[in-house]
């Protein structure tokens, strides 16, 4: 394979002088970026991340490009948004490539868009790289989907905090809870307790299947499965920190049957049947 | 850039005789395709790929590889989940290097889970390797943030149509329209009228915004941007045809600013200020 033929077919654009690349990065296993991440890293004067981005991707950048640590992180002093959308465009026009490197999707709970509206109202060019999701291919390394048949036929992704650090008060908990019979918190370690309590009160079962999964998709990944009422202490117990990925659902219980990473280690399944049912109608 | 280093460098797999991996081929555009799909490609003997698969992706696999068409499109004769799930143990049973290569993520509506499923009980190895999937990086092509803080802190994604083509009904949707701000339908084409009417009944505002996305970043884009009580009736008289991904609620508005592929031709963004505000607070 030849990574100029690979291009070629793939029509990847030419980085040209003054644009930011806006990029999510994904979850942290450097082979889950995109071929447009790739090319960017190819060919940018300066990489502005997050200190989510894996120092193994850092590695794939261009020989001499200019890496910028502007990490955002829960809980510790960090660059204000305002201040790192302002580098971006100073950065900008100086005529320089810049990749906006993010971890996952710049655009789930990323902050993307502001960066993005930044960069536009002062004139500068921008493209928008998706990445893989947490909520997504971070559940799919523990084995779990975040949809399934016949378990839902939705799901809803929320954040865990607020610009105040507390658990978004704007969110109507009790309609997450009827709306979704899968519901995946993105950066919600530090609230879930009360998270927890609020969708009990809202009629989930305080035994409903809980996985809560750091580092997904990293050699340090770590998977706890717990339940509603007991996410909070195991988390608490089991030393768990961010960044971290929490699924609440039936979603989980196929974990049972697709830890893949574990298979592939020689651990068999747990469980070919776990949600308890006969082999699905497979009519269709 | 040189594949062998990047393959290396990001610890890409070797893919070994009679496994299976089921690989997410992203929305469209071939530069969203991963490291591990590509690294899927240069490897695989047989590729089993869907209907949403581009052609363009299709010509990255190995020389001499067998490629089979085991796509599924609403409304067409196409094979059963079944025997597509059979026909890729069979596959591997044969010692082959299988890539099952889906549009978007393979456990985003993609029913990947029941083919993992029926790979592991019948005791094939497998590997799941995530997508781009189009409600998150296709809304990214069209210029909308799926979430941002001054819109929605919870975003639910939605399937339009269930096992028989209706609109689901196990779905609670006055609880959908409360729980999230922002909606995102996938396959909703055929049932949006039904949809549309649940959402206005349980309290959504005819007059919310809504883009309608198909082929989402290919060249056959489009766009359309209507509302909840008229999304029907326009997406009908554009004769807009699936693959479709829907969005409802403000963050369609961004798509004002936020037009990247537009402004890469040259079209000036229409509205900097889409949420009709003044600059955003940037305490932080």
């Amino acid at each position: 394979m030849d990574w100029t033929r690979i291009s070629r077919a793939a029509a990847l654009p030419v980085f040209e002088p003054g644009w930011v690349w806006l990029c999510g990065a994904g979850p942290g296993d450097p082979g889950l970026l995109t071929l447009h991440a790739l090319n960017g890293l190819d060919q940018a004067d300066v990489i502005v991340h997050d200190a989510l981005v894996d120092r193994q991707i850092l590695d794939l950048a261009k020989p001499g490009s200019e890496v910028i640590h502007a990490g955002k992180r829960g809980g510790k002093p960090s660059p204000k948004q305002h201040d790192i959308s302002l580098r971006l465009i100073e950065l900008a026009s100086s005529g320089r490539r810049v990749l906006r490197l993010k971890g996952g999707d710049p655009f789930v709970f990323g902050r993307g868009g502001e960066e993005a509206l930044a960069l536009v109202r002062s004139g500068h060019p921008i493209r928008i790289i998706p990445g893989i999701s947490a909520g997504i291919g971070g559940l799919a390394y523990a084995g779990i989907p975040v949809t399934h048949r016949d378990v839902n036929q939705s799901v809803t992704f929320v954040t865990g905090h607020d610009q105040s650090g507390d658990a978004p008060h704007a969110l109507d908990w009790a309609a997450i809870a009827d709306a979704s019979p899968v519901i995946v918190l993105y950066m919600a370690l530090k609230n879930i307790a009360g998270i927890s309590s609020r969708l009990i009160d809202a009629g989930r079962a305080p035994d409903e299947s809980v996985a809560v999964i750091t580092a997904a998709t990293t050699p340090d990944q770590r998977i706890l499965e717990t339940t509603l009422s007991q996410a909070a202490l195991d988390i608490d117990a089991a030393g768990m920190t961010a960044p971290a990925v929490i699924c609440i659902g039936r979603a989980v219980l196929f974990r049972q049957a697709l830890d893949w990473l574990a298979a592939a280690d020689g651990i068999p399944p747990r469980d070919l049947f776990p949600l308890g049912d006969q082999p699905f109608a497979e009519a269709s």
